[in-house]
């Protein structure tokens, strides 16, 4: 008898340009008969956007959401109702790649899956090009090298706490800005660093748009956006 | 008249694995005429032989290498005097893809030519992927998450900074371990992280290793390992 079970693969697909997946991430999706992906009833999925012109017809793809919840409590019987289609598959035998933009165990949903399924299915995380990396590239700055600091913030932290943040690493990526970025741009203002920082949305993606922080309305920052301050080093 | 410069490409070879390169970096690699990379004189190049299996014998290969030296100043006319075999080929108008592991402007020595060469060619980097993603997943641990805050730090640091900026974070990578390793060991022994911490050598690449923290020989510890400190929330 050979083992029914099938395998989960959380592929990152990278942060937006669809040539920024791996090989591997690539081999698996064109080869994979069922596709999953988070997708808001609301809107288009974005990884699935990324991956869109490599998918065919004959692939099964699994949309699946996980709501907002105001608590961990009130998550968990959510997530774990969100995750049955995918387990669905899995429990007859399946194999499901699960679309990750970014890196799948960086910041990823793909977690709620990992901590779920990786005890009871095979499963194979392929790591992808996570956004720090991908947005120092598209403003074109060293992000941090040496024997520096580098701390990923995300912005919903208190105007104190990213402050005293800033001030002990040596490089930084300040993330989920959206509705809290007038708050770091005060942070940054008070610490001096209003040159050194740098604002992009949506980098890689083909509505990339790279703006000086002092000219960015508060108002209208994006999901995908990104502030890197980048060492200060110079050689 | 054509623009007879040469173009400048930095492109993020990953990890280790040679699939874990993107197709975008696969593609540029190919096609490339030139081919730089680090290569120091007593040791093969770690990301030329990550990507042996796709150059070919028609390719320019340019070794070229940054000498160890104690400050910045002594640095520079060192770093200067190294790029020159880069600097002749793209005067000659012929185009440079230069190898780095992990993503080239992540502590990737590419920011060296980028600073000399990005003013006066015209440059292009691509992201790769880096080797704290990479080691989370060969591992298999969610790295972080939701509004972690997540610090890359050297074992270079003092144990006195080293283990404020570990109290700070939700969850961190530790580089350059090599014969840093027993302080840092100490410093996670004495802040209760044995059990969170995950260490291992040369992920993704042939030579994978993955070892208990307090099973680790202190002084053979190689340059390519990580420690982990994933995040400590549960979904």
């Amino acid at each position: 008898m050979t083992n029914s079970k099938g395998r989960l693969y959380g592929i990152g697909v990278g942060p937006g340009d669809p040539e920024l997946l791996t090989l591997k991430a690539y081999r698996l999706l064109k080869s994979a008969s069922v596709v999953a992906y988070q997708s808001a009833d609301d809107r288009p999925s974005v990884a699935r956007s990324i991956v869109a012109s490599y998918l065919n017809d004959r692939q099964i793809e699994v949309p699946f959401h996980f709501p907002r919840a105001l608590d961990p409590y009130q998550a968990k019987p959510l997530y774990d109702k969100a995750v049955i289609p995918i387990a669905d598959h899995l429990a007859a035998g399946h194999d499901v790649v699960v679309l990750c933009e970014g890196d799948p165990l960086f910041y990823g949903s793909f977690m709620y899956l990992f901590t779920r399924f990786a005890h009871q299915y095979e499963t194979e995380v392929v790591p992808g090009v996570s956004s720090p990396m991908a947005c120092a590239s598209a403003i074109g700055i060293p992000l941090s090298y040496r024997n520096d600091i580098f701390s990923v913030l995300p912005a919903t932290l208190s105007s104190e706490v990213l402050a005293t943040q800033l001030v002990n690493a040596d490089a930084a990526a300040i993330i989920k800005l959206s509705r809290h970025f007038a708050k770091v741009r005060d942070v940054l203002q008070k610490l001096g660093l209003m040159t050194r920082a740098r604002y992009i949305e949506r980098a890689t993606m083909a509505e990339q748009r790279i703006v000086a922080l002092d000219e960015v309305d508060a108002d209208r920052v994006p999901y995908f956006s990104m502030i890197l301050v980048p060492s200060n080093v110079q050689l």
